[in-house]
């Protein structure tokens, strides 16, 4: 067994949020290989996110934020413990949340999750993106297939853009994040489910429909 | 005319937000009568707020209060400049308007204002109202105009109490005033037509129906 360095166990504790042990751990499983230790505990955490999936979420918290008095966002977040919900990470999680919806990125966010999404707009917007295919003559010599699995496609980018936890993370740099990444960040160290339950956007001025 | 203590002008001003020369006219006209003088600034106050009732309402702020980390409140306030909408009287009005709408006093807000009340809601509830009289037998015998009145008065009761904009002020220890009442305070002292645009409150883990 390879002796690991204290200062790697540390930097993987503040990049991955793990427990120490968890830490040295995945650099022992991975022979010292720091991208490995990341990718092995990414695993477990994941892997552990899957057992906890079935308990309730029913502490949590509402937090607000507001742009400049010209947009404010209110977001409830749940997790299953009051200690949780007092913890600082999980609040700093529903201020990186609210940000984020404040944002707009990529598009107005209009569902949580995709089981929110009422399967009559996934319909509507199928028959819209069907017709505008079928506007353009060089679709009309591609099989039905073809036609189904760019409809596909388009459906899944725009939902992608729409629904919050599938958005790219507007506050990560690197542009790889989904919203739904910086929550599963939270919830490996914290180790309880975490739920974003709703949120709501106002801009000033804008049209009420 | 009256000599008037510059005190009583102050006082004046203290209490209405009214500009100097109008607390002294009033107080002229009021023949130095202090209450005399508080109600026709009022009356002048309305009056002018109804002449400013054309006028749009196209600047303003989103503003956001959250209690103890459980309950939320977003509200959107319009006015009709963006010097008003900096104005810190303006701030406080909608910082007090969100803690009212987080009081939830004397019942949940449903509306801003009665005309967005929806014809359905008033016909259900005035149906409920007539079944209700009707199950006791004491109003058997009365005419139906009788219980047209009592449904009536019934009805404008419940709508006094969700209807935000009718509610009796939760920070007003007098009990005398209205959510209206403080809105139109801030409004003679602006001097322009100030709205509650819309507003949302979130309460930690209630049912979302």
């Amino acid at each position: 067994m390879p002796a690991i360095p204290a200062r790697d166990v540390k930097r993987l504790r503040d990049q991955t949020g793990a427990g120490f042990a968890d830490c040295r751990d995945a650099l022992v499983e991975a022979k010292g290989d720091f991208d490995k230790a990341v990718r092995l505990l990414r695993e477990k955490g994941s892997a552990a996110a899957e057992k906890r999936s079935g308990r309730a979420t029913t502490e949590g918290l509402i937090h607000a934020y507001i742009h400049d008095h010209r947009i404010g966002v209110l977001v409830e977040l749940s997790c299953e413990t009051d200690f949780v919900a007092r913890n600082q990470q999980f609040r700093d999680l529903a201020n990186d949340i609210a940000i984020h919806i404040a944002c707009n990125y990529p598009a107005p966010a209009r569902w949580v999750s995709r089981e929110e999404v009422p399967a009559a707009v996934i319909e509507e917007e199928a028959d819209l993106i069907r017709v505008q295919l079928a506007r353009d003559p060089k679709n009309s010599r591609k099989p039905e297939a073809v036609i189904e699995r760019i409809i596909e496609g388009k459906l899944n980018r725009f939902l992608g853009e729409r629904i919050l936890l599938e958005q790219p993370f507007a506050l990560d740099d690197s542009k790889k994040k989904r919203v739904k990444d910086r929550l599963v960040e939270t919830a490996q160290t914290t180790k309880e489910n975490i739920r974003i339950r709703r949120f709501v956007r106002f801009e000033r001025g804008e049209d009420l429909g």
